[in-house]
């Protein structure tokens, strides 16, 4: 029976943090096992923002790797590739370009908020107005029908399905497979200050090849319940990063359990749950660190894994490129 | 020493008529002398306008083939070939796309005039919008300095020489040359109906491969002075399609001038200049005609010229692509 394909990926703009290993990453070593799984480093997609400092884009392809390997991203089970090397992306966005009306992407309200946010206005260029569609040629390219994204993504998914359905509609097809939106449950980690999302940008990111001091001082500073001064007061759970990262990383659950009952009750230091809290980051961390640690010395190895992945996405995504030639009679 | 590098081609969105003749063709014939010239069958570019009939299009790679060939256009000395086949020219419009904001491309003139002649309005697509972009790829895609154009399409060599600018500046690099517009001197021939273009879509085309039977039907149709009535009335030459057309394609400049005179003075009838006309055209369409009447026979031949000349253009913007790559640190 044939495997459903997924298709997910990052943009290499940075190493890898513990949002995305609870956002994505832990749900890829899970879909490996059931699914045929491609990952993309987007160092394409990474370039619309980074045009201008291509050597960040081409060192953190690297980085991304290792932090995939470090966390059990397996390269016998999960197709890792490089999007700059599959030439199909980029002819499939050029035919999907005709299939789009300018308006209908203008529209699109995954771009429309970020066009805002990032406070582009007249300058945002062409390449990023049409990014939806280049997705959805990293999507169809592998024929896949199952896109792991957040919520706010959903309409890029939706553009998706438009394309396909034009397409194989105007060239009398079904080469082309809708896709469906897999949405995370735990998509999202606060940052260390608080913040609603752990982001590189925002500065409040513990990175999965942070070293153990590294991760301390960040501990050290996270957010907790800003009212909680002295060891005797009651504090509080709500919005206490300090507790929401225990939840997730911390193995004994009925130790937490304990932990949050003492803190709520008053008698709990800061200080205390953070040493537990490192102590419990650590313990996840560690072994990631020591093969991450085996991965970047071995730089060969890295390249080889790179070049044989995207090897196989490359020859899948001809397959399907030749289907969808000969369905618009371009094949000579 | 390096010869000077030209991209010129066609849309296989028809034969080639009389107008691309006078308008392209014969300076082809000139240039490939000289010059290292590529000229591309730009299906994909033609698939923009007849995105729900690709038959058509494939057919017409054909039959403009047979065309080039037929008027002197040799496989040895210029290379042809097909678009959709150089995956490098899709790949570099990715990258121009975040060199240009789409303010900039909207505001191009080529690109505003054929919107609002075609009347697109809201519905004009993606790919319509970005297509200087697209150009600016095939061009130089093969570092083609010399690009022959009409004075209309001037604005988008301009777009091209601005992402070469643009690319070069950030990504530190030569690799990308500016192109010079070659603008043809007799740019255009009238339509048989005195329009002042000859286009297949406005129905007065005499094309290459029309029959003799089919070019006197059209020479007998053509506009000449409509106040010319009777034999003995004094004609105009101004507007008069048939003496434009002898001016190109007579021979005997004498004779033509003698006919001139006649005809302005009174005395002579359209019939008789028409036959004229026929006579010198068919003199002129009859080797063309033979030597395509071979190459439609053999459409293995017709498909080797093909994909070696797209072989051919392949290697060569495959190298400036890796070079282009390298500039951009997307080399692993």
């Amino acid at each position: 029976m044939k495997k459903t394909v997924v298709l997910t990926g990052d943009r290499p703009s940075g190493p890898l943090h513990l949002g995305h290993y609870v956002g994505s990453l832990v749900s890829r070593v899970a879909l490996q096992e059931t699914t045929q799984q491609y990952v993309m480093i987007a160092d394409v997609q990474a370039l619309t923002d980074n045009f201008e400092n291509p050597e960040k884009v081409h060192n953190n392809v690297y980085e991304v790797l290792a932090d995939y390997l470090a966390v059990g991203i397996d390269p016998d089970k999960t197709t890792i590739f490089i999007q700059s090397m599959i030439p199909a992306i980029p002819e499939l966005t050029m035919y999907y370009m005709n299939l789009v009306t300018l308006a209908r992407v203008q529209r699109n309200p995954t771009v429309k908020n970020e066009i805002k946010q990032k406070g582009y206005g007249d300058t945002v260029t062409a390449g990023f107005v049409n990014y939806p569609i280049n997705q959805a040629a990293d999507i169809t390219a592998f024929q896949a029908t199952v896109v792991p994204v957040g919520q706010d993504q959903l309409p890029m998914i939706e553009q998706t399905n438009e394309i396909v359905r034009s397409f194989n509609r105007i060239y009398k097809t079904n080469v082309l497979k809708e896709a469906e939106a897999l949405i995370t449950k735990t998509a999202r980690l606060s940052g260390i200050d608080g913040q609603a999302k752990m982001s590189k940008s925002l500065g409040n990111a513990i990175f999965l090849k942070d070293t153990a001091d590294e991760v301390a001082q960040k501990v050290r500073a996270m957010y907790t319940d800003p009212n909680h001064i002295k060891v005797d007061d009651p504090g509080k759970l709500e919005g206490n990063t300090v507790f929401e990262y225990l939840d997730i990383f911390a193995t004994d659950k009925q130790k937490v359990q304990e932990l949050k009952d003492q803190y709520q009750k008053g008698g709990l230091g800061d200080m205390k749950v953070k040493n537990y809290l490192l102590e419990q980051l650590n313990a996840f961390l560690d072994p990631i660190r020591t093969c991450r640690q085996e991965y970047t010395k071995d730089t060969a190895y890295l390249r080889e894994i790179l070049l044989k992945g995207t090897g196989h996405a490359h020859e899948t995504s001809q397959n399907v490129l030749t289907q969808i030639k000969q369905a618009m009679h371009l094949v000579y």
